[in-house]
């Protein structure tokens, strides 16, 4: 089979941070691996869930893609991924993520 | 480390199955699991990604949940999974999904 391409995160929007990872971390086993008042990550045994307040992130999905591989789009964010971000069929927010760099 | 729970899939609401099917597989290395007219399910590396119409369907994110283990608000699908629907903190649609059963 060939390799597939992975979802590196699911970002959704939450109405505070502290209340939604508690929310989780509540009812499933995941680890914290980044956590402030305006979003966090946590990390699921597959791929990372993302909790962001809808005013300053836009809820998206973030997949590998060999499209992102040297596109002139690329952005490198804090955590050293590099992406580009675009909106599917429907105005879905969707995140092409350099798979060299996640 | 212990054992972390898993995306077992991603619901993304869609205004048509074979346009977004066709989006996706144009970016993505991703295959088919499922397509029909209502919804469709591409199978990713890591996870799934599930296409519906917000008509039929809420958009969702299922995760496997121990607290889901022989809960009486269980329910058994089409495709074996058993599992029930919540909504988060934020009124996000969850699912909570059996270990034993994905």
């Amino acid at each position: 089979m060939a390799e597939l391409d992975s979802l590196h995160h699911v970002a959704i929007a939450v109405r505070n941070i502290a209340e939604a990872v508690a929310w989780y971390r509540e009812r499933f086993r995941c680890e914290i691996a980044y956590q402030d008042e305006t979003w966090a990550m946590l990390k699921f045994g597959n791929t990372n869930l993302a909790l962001v307040l809808p005013e300053q992130h836009p809820p998206h999905l973030g997949f590998t893609s060999p499209q992102a591989l040297g596109s002139p789009r690329l952005k490198t964010h804090r955590d050293g991924t590099r992406s580009f971000y675009t909106t599917d069929s429907s105005g879905n927010t969707v995140e092409l993520m350099d798979p060299t760099s996640v």
